[in-house]
């Protein structure tokens, strides 16, 4: 308890004794859990050591910004497939887990050998689960991907490129030959890989279909999704009325067969969406946002030929080694181009002068308003520490 | 009405008049209907003329058997994306239907420029809907295919083999390649061509767990398809207890992921069988006996990879033309080597001495004993006519 203790901010000059042999004195911070749990409940703000000079085929990193997503609730949750390795610090008693999937880095020292960094290039996450909810960390270069840092590449875009609009950009490239002018049927629209397919199909010169939940603003919801490039956007509850839906589609498309189909929602709407597909479409799950199955009429898969598959990007990302830097250069491309609008995003700093008790509260809080699901904005951190 | 009157065979003389030079008084019958409705309702026999010597690229075929499959049923109710042509005849007021799509011809007289086949050849339909409930036709040769008259294949095996080993035959080889000693899971497993899938599952060395509806003779049915080469039949009922059902089959498999997923029923049951599958596995629907959509969770799709096809032997004959003649002589060989049971069956003969109220008579009682569902066999017709 008392090792922990000193580690905090507040009793520097003692943990500077500990892991430090520097005249100044420095430390970082990792926002952290033991064991799985509700994240308002589990997860606190740790100070850690800091980095001592990298050691061979590996760089030293501050991350720049962190995002929060969906996922890295699930596994705090501990109810996701993918589980982090635990970490231990100098001077930490234990073990813990490292929260975050996603960030973006900036190399601040290369060990012996590394060859495709050098300091200050921007890199993303070649691995899953590293733990990106820190300061600063030392990374094997081989879990990392260089992102050029392109002029109107923002740092925001850069931090979150590598979940939601690289989901989108494998669900609208992995399934199906999609040419300009093909047309993209898809629900969850406003979600943030909803709102990325819509763009980048739209850079793409493909048409889409989008399906939202009815609120009182529709029409304000519409009209962002629009200036997106959404080509149309319908409710769910358009879909009850089967046949005014599809002679809609039928005039939009002039007959054209739409070949591919996104779900990330489930329950009977995603079978009416999938009504709307043409022969030898695709449906592509990769959410499950109604926590229901997705129930697909026989004669669909018969007599039209659909195939439904599942995505996850953390497969994707096992099995394409190559294909991912490919990913990271375009996606950096199109939003340097300034065709890739941000996230709505507010930015959560952890200053380094807080103590653990302060951060471990903000980040509480941070998690007390995500568990409310009224945020409808994406939360990304900025944990402050000597090495940032 | 006068003109389809005098083609019934007790005005034999007029009619040989009209449509015969020959001495010989001969008259074939087909078993036709004019509009879509129940089966029982609309079908009728009706009396055609003799075939005439069969013109270049044709030949002339008696039909030995004509088997009676679900799919026959949902044509003639107009409920079938397959619609057949209609045919006239020659002294037939208007144009008619004839039924059936399945059925084993010998061939009785070649046209000119025929290579692939002579007289007494057998010979199945390699195009669909070509009408096989007749005694006799003129068929162009490139709509059939040739079925080598082995030693110990049966007429009733050869007739049959087209529709259900046959899908049974492409499901098993077309999704997934299973090797000598994996398992297949499937539903429906007391179905012609879950009997079928049995059979051929056994012959290459697989291992298959067949789920059937429980019954008072549960015992009788699950030796039945051991005795076909079942490795483990269990019903419906026993797939609500997940974990229990889960245990065993990986007892059974010793741990092998399950790779394929056969599916003609559809419903909460499916679901529960899809959860029997391992990683990177296929689920094909080819029937909805349980008329209900195929549900599956969303992570099975995501975390599990599972794809879901739909398979329609209609649309795989289409596409796939040269693959057909192998596909005969593999169903015939197996066949021929006594290791494939002939499907439970009934032979119903029409006779052509029968008249055409009798001879009506007769297939609508065949099509109302089909409709109660109770019959658990298929009816296989014989058509008997001058040319047969």
């Amino acid at each position: 308890m008392s090792r922990t203790r000193i580690l905090s901010l507040p009793s520097i000059a003692t943990s500077a004794r500990l892991f430090s042999v520097s005249a100044r004195i420095q430390a970082n911070r990792a926002i952290v859990y033991s064991h799985n749990g509700q994240p308002a409940d589990v997860v606190r703000a740790l100070t850690i050591p800091n980095l001592t000079p990298p050691p061979p085929q590996t760089v030293n990193l501050r991350f720049v910004l962190s995002p929060i997503n969906p996922a890295d609730v699930n596994v705090i949750e501990g109810v996701y497939p993918s589980k982090p390795q635990p970490s231990s610090f100098p001077g930490v008693q234990g073990s813990v887990f490292v929260g975050g999937n996603e960030g973006l880095g900036e190399v601040t020292g290369v060990g012996e050998g590394v060859r495709s960094l050098k300091r200050g290039d921007w890199v993303v996450m070649k691995t899953s689960q590293l733990g990106t909810w820190r300061s600063a960390a030392n990374v094997p270069e081989e879990q990392l991907l260089k992102v050029p840092r392109l002029e109107g590449l923002s740092e925001v875009n850069a931090a979150t490129m590598m979940v939601n609009p690289a989901t989108a950009y494998c669900l609208l490239s992995d399934f199906v030959a999609l040419k300009r002018g093909h047309w993209v049927v898809q629900n969850g629209a406003n979600s943030a890989v909803g709102q990325a397919v819509i763009q980048l199909a739209r850079n793409a010169g493909l048409k889409t279909i989008n399906f939202v939940r009815s609120r009182d603003d529709i029409d304000v919801l519409r009209q962002e999704l629009q200036d997106l490039g959404a080509t149309h956007v319908l409710t769910y509850d358009e879909l009850d009325d089967k046949k005014a839906v599809k002679a809609k589609v039928k005039e939009w498309t002039n007959g054209q067969d739409i070949l591919l189909g996104l779900n990330c929602v489930g329950g009977e709407s995603t079978m009416a969406m999938a009504g709307l597909l043409g022969s030898n479409a695709h449906l592509v799950t990769y959410g499950a946002m109604a926590k229901r199955p997705v129930p697909i009429p026989a004669s669909f898969y018969i007599f039209k030929n659909l195939t439904s598959h599942g995505f996850w990007l953390s497969r994707w990302y096992n099995e394409n080694g190559e294909r991912k830097i490919k990913l990271v250069e375009k996606l950096a491309r199109i939003m340097a181009s300034g065709k890739f609008k941000e996230p709505k995003h507010e930015i959560v700093t952890i200053e380094k002068e807080a103590s653990e008790e302060q951060a471990s509260s903000t980040i509480s809080e941070v998690f007390r308003r995500i568990a409310l699901g009224s945020l409808r904005k994406k939360v990304i951190l900025n944990v402050k520490g000597d090495d940032k």
